[in-house]
Order: C-alpha cells, then structure tokens, then sequence
C-alpha cells in the first residue's frame, strides 16, 4: 500500500490544487493533504478552517484525507508511513524552487520520494495569490476556485 | 496493482537513470523500462543491445522489465495496463519539454499520468549525449555510467 | 493604419497559430501571416502549399493575408509598410530565442516593433513539430490543428 | 481608433519604462500610462506625485496620457475602451509571473490583449527596485532615470 | 598581483560558500570575504557575528581575509584595489538575479569584473535560507554547514 | 602566473567573444584562446582560418595567444598548464549547457576551474549563428563582428 501526502498552504485552495488531488487519489492508495502553517505570511484561513475546506471539496474521493502540520514534512511522512511527497509544477519557478526542496528532503530522510505531477494547462496561472489579488479587488474568481469555497473567499474580503 | 513505463533512448543508460529506475522500483510494484527508437538520430547501440544492457544492470531489480517500442507511447501504457509514465528531470530545459510532452500525452490519453522524479544533484550533469561526448574524446566515463556498461562505451568508440 | 507580420514556418499552421492570427487581426488593420522559408529543415509541405492551407483557414478574416518570403525579414517589413512583426510565445525557451530575434531585428531596422503575445494556456504544448510528431507515430491530431488541415497532415504521414 | 494601457507602479519611472512608452506611442494611436497603487509595499513617492512625474518626462509626446488606478486592471480597461494592456518583458523571471498575468487578464476580460515589447538590451538590468538600490548607497543614477527625475530620487534619499 | 571580493550576507556560511572561497583562494592572491549588510531583513548573526564565524571555518586559508561593508560593493572594490568580484551561482533563478546585478555594478564601474563559479553540484540545493527553515524546525544540518558553525546555528533557533 | 582557457568554436569571431577576450585578458596573466572544432556542423571557416581571423583582431593584446585543438578540453588545460577555463553567459538556455559542461569538466579534471563573465547587455543577442544567418539573408553585420572579419565573413555568403 503506498501512501502519498500533498503538502501546501492552500490559502485557500484552488481548482489547480484539487485537479492535482483527484488524480494522485487515481494512483496512490491513500492521499494526506497537508495542510502547513507558514509562519512568515499572516495567512486568510486558519489552519483549521482551511483543513474543512478542503474536506467539504473531496467529500467524495473516499481515499483522501486531510490534516495539518506545523514541523518538518520529512518527519510527517515518517509518522504516516508515507513513500511519496506529491508536488504541482506550474512553471521554471515552481521548479527552481521545487528542485530544491526535494533534494534537500532527500537528504533529511532518503527514505521518502518526492514526485512531480505538471499541472493542467488550463490552469497553468492559478496560484491562492493572484486568487486572493483578484477577490480583494472585487474580481470574479468563478472558476478559479472549488465551488464550495468561492462564496467563502468573497466573503473574507468583504469584511477585511 | 500499479504499472510504470520510464521510457526513452537510453542509449547508453547512464548512472542517472539507473537512479530513476532504482527509485521508482521502490514505489511502483512495476516498472517497465522502455526502449523507444529515435528515428532522427543515428543510434550508437541497437534497439536490442540497449535493452539487453538495461537488463543487464537491472538485473538485482525483480520488479523491472526491459522492452522496446517503436510506436506512440501512451498506446504502449494502453497495452500494458500501467497508469503511469515516469520521467526525470535534471534542469529548467528538460522542464519544458517534458511538460509539453506530458500535456500532449495527456491530451492523447487522459488515463495515463506522467509523474516526475528530481535527478539526484550528483547525476544533474549526466547525459547519454555528454557521456558519447566524452568517451568520444577519450576521457574516462568511470562513475558517469554503470559498471557493466563501461567497456562497451569505450570499445564502441575505439572501433569507430 | 497599422500592418503587422506575423512570421513563422507554419508547416502545418496550428490551432495555436490561428488563435494568434484572430487576435492579432482584431487589434491590427492588416495582417500579413509570412511564410518563412528555414533552408535547414526539409519541409513537409511546400511553401506554396502552406500558404494556401493559411488562406483556407483564414478566409473568413478580411482583414488577414497570406504571403510567403524567402529574404530578411525587416526587409519585408519594410516593402510592406508594416510597422509590428507578431510573435506567440510559450514558454522560456521560446522567450529567450525570440528576446535574441527581436533584439537582433531592432538592430538592423529600428522603425519595427516586435510584439509579443501570450499562446492561449490550452495550446502551450502546441507546436508544428509535435503535430507531425504525433501524426507520424498515428496518434490522432484532432483539435491540434484546424478542421481543414487535418486530413492533409494524415494523408502526407500515410504516403511518406 | 486603438488605445493601449501601460500600468506600473513607476516607483520611480526608469529609462526603461520611458522606452517602452515612446515605442507603444509610435503603434497605437493612444496611450495611457497608468500609475497603479501596491498595497503591499511601501512606496518612495505617492501615486499623485509618481502621476506628475510622468507626465513630466513624456510632455513630448502629445498620444500619451497619464493616470492612476487602483482597482482592477482589466475594469480600468473597459471603461476606457482601452484594447490592449503593454508590458515590457527584460528577462525570464518576468516571462514568468507576466504571462501568469496575462492568462489571468484574458480570463477576467477578453477582450483585452495584453501585447509584450521586449525590454531594450542596454536596459535589460534596470528596474525601479535597483535604482532605489542604488541611490539609497549613494550611487549615481545617471543615465538610469529619465533627467528630471534624478534629482527628486536623489533627494528623496538624502532626505530619508 | 589579483584581488578578489566574494560578497554576501552569509547568515550563515554554508559548505556551498566555503566550497566558493576554497576554489576562489586557489586562483586569485587574495580573496576578501564581504560580509554585506541587508537592511530588508533582520538577521540571524550580527555583522561581526558572521565576520567571526567565516573567519573561523577559513583560518586554514592564508590568501582569505574577512570584513564587513554597508556601502555600494563598487567603492569597496575600489577601495580594495580589488579588480574582481566572485559570485557563485547554483540555478537559473541566481542567474538572472546576478546578470542584472553584475550589469549594473558594470556601469557603476567598468573597472571591476563580476566572475561567476558553478556550485559544486552537491551543493545546488543549499543556501543560508533553506538552512534556517531546516534548523528552525528542528532538523539536522549536519553537512550543510561548516562542522564549527552548527552548534551555533542549532542554539540560536533554541533560543529564539 | 595565472593561464586561462577561453574555449569556443569562433566561427566566426563576434564581437561579443572580443569583448570576453579583452576583458579576460584585463585580469588573468595569460589567456589561449582556444578554437576547438565541432565535428557535428560543418564550419563556415576552417580551424586554421579561424585561428588566423582571431589572431588578426587581438594582435593590440599581449597577452593573448589563439591556438586550436580537437581533444578533450580538460586535457588541453592540463598540457598548457592553465587553472581557468573561461566561458561567456549571454542566457538562462547558456546557463545550463555551460553548467552541465562545467560540471562535467570539474569531474574529469578537478584542478582546473570553469569561471563566466556575463555578456555585456549590447552583446547579448549577439551569437556565430545569428551573423551567419543575417549575413546569408544579405542583411548588415557592422557592428556585430570586428572590423577586420567583417569583410570575410561577407565575402563566404558572395561564393556560396
């Protein structure tokens, strides 16, 4: 049995993180999405609410399951007995940066593969930021992000 | 029960993909190296030799096979029931072209996923082209490719 | 009056190419496609040919002509008035092939432009040789290149 | 009639900007240089006074206009019937997060295209944040920003 | 005679910078390491803190001496009569990041060459950031950093 | 005493290469330029021609001398007792050839170091191939190659 997390801020989540969800649930046995805290951006979500979101959005893939960490995404994936880090690669600077991480992973715990999965291109320039750029200036973000969460985001920065 | 193609020219197989092919042998329960004919370029081995030197170095594997194909590649994942293609990447150049060429396959076949593999650091210089180059040259491929391969790079060259 | 080029092999013209020329001629008065002869690759269909391929295409566009030129291509801009040469990019390794064209073009006639559009996100794996890479292996090439140049490209690949 | 955007925050306006405003003038019949608000950053001069500088360095050129703007790019765009967004491209990280904008635009709107120049060679290190880099330690600007501007940098430094 | 800078802020010293001043110190008479100020972020190690701690991990080097600067590393050079300014670089993202920097301190002085070295490729994935992410969260950098810098990069984070 | 390398196929000299010359010859006491053929692409000018061209356009520089050679590069470091290889950066796509090559040269032969000036931004269009292929098109390359080559190059296009 092979066990693959998807670690990411998913602040909030978007159609390009649930895209790349569904089809790492098709090939791995069971799917952690790992939702990590990053302390040095003050975040829209809780780690909590953005943790519901997510379940309320793969409600339906019976083999995904969501938590949150705040440690080393080595050491998570020791503890879930996990093989395979999954990672979405838009373009050269997701890649860049990427590259990096994995190798550094490996070197922390060479036990644990890091795999790349290349994001549809349809949405090749969806990121939670340029989400967030465009909700806060009153942008339609239909399309952008699951169904269940747009309303969500609006209403953040209506009252923010 | 999980099937993975990691094909390509392989010609010779060098320590870089022996590291790719190790790795995803330890995720998928099968993998199928595959030897794919390169019509613009004249090959240094033959089809079969590069498949009888992969078996060769793979051999300690038990859950790796070696084949050759000469077709469109997502026919071949078809015919073999493997959901997964498996690729390495090494730098931003070999970035782009995969992700077109993952996106062509992925218009082709929407069943068959290509997932990628960061290079170990050690092997990001390591080409099939840079290894002809040198052993052209005469300079010593020791370490760039497997052990059982080196005599058959150097003679090859002697003779021609 | 403004007339723009736009430059390229076009063998075949793509759904990519023709999305450019759409939007290209709905912000230029005239825009002149240019088939470029490249000396160093042996087509697969003439330079007459493409051209009438482009014609038949574009022929609901008033606004859109077609032309092939051998020479400089400042040169032609220069016969032909035109003040923008347009360019799609794709991806980095485009970019920095183009950056040089560009800058190289500025050189020898500085009164053209050179303008650059974004490839629409669904045709970024889309070029003329992954066409005839597909078509030749017999993968289907549907919605790759306009309804008219499908069977053309099928039949060369079926007698060559 | 075609009008073209040109938005930025010109904090200051370099040589570089001024390029791609005299080459965009000589295409479209207007321009509209818009001076746009980032939240998340602090700025060396506020939008009334980086709108006045501008308006300053392009006096000459009689199709060119200058405003601010805060909202929506593509909002802006509509209500001044503007068809095209200019940006000026310098090197593979603005490729990047530029065609990740012009994706993002073209799904808001459209109707608008955003059309790129390629950034002149002999300004293809300059940006706002390196001329600020560089006053700050008391380097000279000259030849960075356009004549009038220097001073008011210079002083803003010595002031600050 | 041939004196070299090797700026940088060094908070802290990797095994990819000493790498950088080991091969540096072999080809030029002298090689001053700058630690640089970077008043954007607030460090980890003070100045003299950083200065200390290079000099410690460098003091088998005869021909490296270490300083401190917070003025424009072009006055340095002169100050220095050093004609050389070392930097390393590990990825594309470095790459254009240096260009630009290197152009730059070109125009602000024609009399100092920027030269660049390849990071050792087991080092491509290190930088003194992706240290303290790593440490901050309590993971080993054992081999990322020189053996005499450890314990205090590993006491600050319990520190802080 | 330090000898640097400064390896290239110079077919022809440009510009570009002379301005790498000068500069490296401003800081290394000794530097060979080096004309390695390419037995993949006919040249234009043969070894012994080029070796002449580049001769005539560094005659002002004492301490450059222009040699060819067909063997491994490492190799010829090593007979001419030099500890630099010197190479020029004009783009992310040179970038990685030139970092694969280095790190493969450091692997044949550790002592010797590859370092890289960054083109000039005047120069970083410029390539062997974008002067013949204007020179062929008939267009004018003043300014791209030095004077004393420009005429030959002129003349080759004229014959064949």
């Amino acid at each position: 049995m092979t066990i693959a997390i998807y670690p990411g801020s998913f602040d909030p989540v978007t159609n390009g993180h649930l895209d790349i969800i569904q089809r790492a649930a098709s090939i791995y046995d069971e799917v952690i999405v790992t939702v990590m805290s990053n302390s040095s951006k003050k975040p829209m979500f809780s780690l909590g609410k953005r943790v519901k979101l997510i379940e309320k959005v793969t409600e339906n893939l019976p083999n995904v399951v969501v938590e949150s960490y705040s440690g080393l995404l080595v050491d998570f994936a020791d503890q879930k007995k996990a093989k395979v880090i999954i990672k979405g690669l838009r373009a050269v600077s997701d890649f860049e940066y990427e590259f990096q991480m994995a190798l550094m992973n490996r070197k922390l715990n060479p036990q644990v593969e890091t795999m790349f999965l290349m994001t549809q291109s349809q949405y090749s320039y969806l990121s939670s930021s340029v989400v967030k750029e465009v909700a806060k200036l009153g942008g339609c973000i239909k399309g952008l992000v699951p169904e269940g969460i747009e309303a969500e985001v609006v209403r953040y920065f209506n009252e923010h």
